[in-house]
């Protein structure tokens, strides 16, 4: 007995090893393929990144690997073992429960998916993406019945971002959340010294060496040493990890310097977390972040309590000023990286309206999924909710419901995971700034010692040992809370507005 | 009978698939590490490698695979599957003839070699490399054992690099290239206007960013455009294949602006082959080179034929002039790129000198395979031979006798292909210059478009189909000629130096 739990063992350790060597190998493939690919490569490089997924997907449900988890589950194995099995277990179990045939026609329907929503785009025209889209959704209703969680269908699709979340409990906490944050933008819009108005940033002039070298500045000072990361740049801005000390995030460069300065903070704190992920489950499921939400709380974390307060640009004001020769005061910078406008892009949002934009999403991917919504109805209720809580109709369908690409790719369930890694970050900092009463006051120095221990410490070296939301717990008391969230945005907000 | 023909048919295509889509992710694995990676990741990257590569080799020695092979080899398929069966029937068998504990032993000597060949260089000291280099080169002798292709021992190593080089044939042959080269050296030397002064060229500045830009300005201009190739920077220049239009070369900028320029030539050489490579072979065995030396020539081809030449300094000595606002007319410029100094150094050696830096290494592993050489004399053999054929000897052991890789890695039977591809290249120039007399005045006016399509049409999209000599028969009337590459040196030279 005790040998044959040794050679399982080692079976598991071998398979999770091909597996995340053969992942890393395809995380490498797709960064390159957004940084340095020669454009006329693509058919060929989406060849080996389709032919290395099969490889993963062959260990992931191999017959040898899959009796050796299950040899194991009633063993009596040390805590690390015990977590590591159920993982493997639930992720194999899911893995068999979609039949063959039906991920082969999710892979074509999301393939075309991708094409149509480009071709829609170009056209600005919802009515050509909407058939696919209805695949789509026809699948992943059939998916959620496949995986069959209790309660409501979508928690079967929600699981794959946040496990352990439902929407018995999401779904009250959203609507709690988008009365408090339309309440608050109300309060705002009728201060009086609310204002509209376009940025006034793009009257001066920011060169692109100096954009590149503040964001390189500003993430090795986070913690991304370039021994063991790399900031390229790439249409949309992303972090990915290739295997140990080898982190990469991008960014890009626009008119506004806060779009390569703020998404750099952002995709370095998604960077930080996978660089201090535990070495020693490198080669394990326990070495991955337990949700994506736990992950979006590390970059909301570092770009919006952070990279977006006061104390953070009394320290990097200085250094905007002198590489910039800018014609705006640190009052007037401060409030105009801060302003609240009415938001039409998602990932254009200001920090108020975010968690709008993701509700707005929620709602309508539940009623998609529960069938009282249809694809081809989905445009106007898109609109009518936009008009409804952000008080703007699209002028167009690119600035409409063809803005994101998230379900021309089958992700549903994933849109939560933005505002509850938003909701996380800001429960993370309130407790960060009751342990120590001198954070601002390092953040201000530019000194960000304290914050990346806590986090190292507190989450990134826990791995997938734990669920998110018990990380959470441990570290604040209390789970998914979007009143600490509000609280901060009050806080905030009223240091900006006359509210 | 037919059916199964088929069906060995899909199966050998799929296996040689498979193992291309591998090799090609090796390949930007390896890319990545030279050019990006940071530092601290070598590790986890030698890990993927190595775990690529055993995905590789288990693929190559799949029973179902080699009895597909085995089943087609006298089956009456057309032109193409017999000389793909006869290709890959020899792969394997190769494979198949070495034992799997010989290939780990062999592994593990030469990660050793490798180690041990970097302390001593760092020391000086050739004893230090020594032990690992005899247990290398006793491996090596039993390899060229298990092989035991016909007549000497070395053919069986040759054939890995040049298939169907002997030692018999070649050894006449370099021993006829030594004398002749020898005695053009003596001449040179002899001549009232020779001159061993370093090089003036240092005297001008050479601004990075310039010499960047003439690299790609040259590469495009030889056939690498932007949307199927890069052109990056790492420690040592190479090239390789990604995958369809994706071709990667690499320079290195020195203050001889030389370096970057005539390595990025030379890399260009190599990469347009392999853009080159038939498109409908990506995935079989026959998309390959046939030969390490036909693929130098072609490298070489571009960098001594080409880039070297009057003609082509004609076109590109104004835009040197201009970038560089050099001190030097274009005669003296001309005569100071191709000038004979007295190299110790391989890479860094004159057009003239450089063969027999390679004729000295065969002779050695020739004699270290006979057995009638050991590695504890192989130092003296060494500079024994430098102070005969160059007339120097190395001041130390890094300048001498530890200056290549090759030997730590366990390549032995490499070298001479420099050679080869040499000799090949100044053969093809030569019935270029038959076939079109215009070509000199099209390269004066940086028209490189009849040598591309030339090369294209009679060496690359040819692939693995034929082997490298009968390529070049093909395009000459006959095989490997050293006579041609010495009047060529004549030719030149004396435009050169008063012989």
């Amino acid at each position: 007995m005790e040998e044959k739990i040794q050679k399982s063992i080692e079976i598991i350790e071998k398979y999770q090893k091909e597996i995340q060597l053969l992942s890393q190998t395809t995380a490498l493939l797709e960064w390159d393929h957004q940084t340095y690919m020669p454009k006329n490569a693509h058919i060929s490089r989406s060849e080996k990144v389709a032919f290395l997924k099969s490889l993963i997907h062959e260990k992931m449900t191999n017959k040898t690997f899959e009796d050796s988890v299950n040899f194991l589950k009633d063993k009596d194995l040390d805590e690390r073992y015990k977590i590591m099995i159920k993982r493997l277990s639930k992720r194999i179990s899911k893995q068999k429960s979609l039949p063959k045939e039906f991920v082969e026609e999710l892979s074509i329907a999301t393939s075309e998916g991708y094409n149509q929503w480009i071709k829609a785009r170009q056209k600005k025209d919802f009515s050509i993406f909407a058939p696919a889209l209805e695949k789509i959704i026809i699948l992943k209703r059939k998916e959620a019945e496949y995986y069959g969680l209790p309660g409501h269908p979508y928690n079967s699709l929600l699981d794959d971002f946040e496990e352990g979340m439902t929407v018995e409990r999401l779904k009250p906490l959203f609507e709690d959340l988008k009365k408090d944050l339309i309440i608050l933008i109300k309060k705002i819009k009728s201060s009086s010294d609310y204002s509209n108005k376009t940025s006034s940033l793009t009257d001066n002039e920011f060169p692109k060496e100096n954009q590149i070298e503040l964001a390189k500045e500003v993430s090795i000072a986070m913690g991304l040493t370039e021994s063991d990361s790399r900031l390229d740049f790439s249409e949309h801005p992303f972090s990915t990890r290739i295997g140990k000390s080898d982190v990469r995030i991008t960014t890009n460069i626009r008119d506004n310097p806060m779009f390569s300065f703020s998404s750099t903070i952002h995709e370095a704190g998604h960077g930080l977390y996978e660089l201090n992920l535990p070495d020693d489950e490198l080669y394990t499921v326990l070495g991955d972040a337990p949700s994506y939400g736990l992950h979006e709380s590390q970059s909301r974390f570092w770009e919006l309590l952070i990279g977006l307060s006061k104390q953070f640009w009394e320290y990097y004001f200085p250094k905007f000023e002198e590489n910039f020769n800018l014609k705006i005061d640190f009052e007037d910078w401060y409030k105009e990286i801060n302003a609240i406008k009415t938001p039409l892009i998602r990932i254009e949002s200001d920090e108020i309206h975010y968690c709008l934009h993701i509700i707005i999403r929620f709602e309508l991917e539940l009623a998609l999924i529960e069938g009282s919504l249809e694809v081809k109805d989905l445009k106007e209720a898109w609109n009518k909710k936009y008009v409804e809580y952000i008080g703007i109709l699209p002028p167009d369908d690119v600035k409409g419901v063809l803005q994101d690409v998230h379900w021309s790719e089958g992700y549903i369930g994933y849109f939560p995971s933005y505002a509850i890694g938003t909701i996380y970050a800001s429960q993370i900092f309130n407790q960060i700034k009751k342990e120590d009463p001198k954070i601002e006051e390092d953040i201000s120095n530019g000194n960000f010692e304290y914050l990346r221990q806590y986090l190292d410490k507190n989450i990134h070296k826990i791995g997938n040992k734990k669920n998110a939301d018990d990380i959470i717990k441990e570290i604040t008391g209390e789970g998914l809370n979007p009143k600490i969230f509000i609280d901060h945005l009050y806080e905030k907000f009223s240091g900006i507005y006359k509210i």
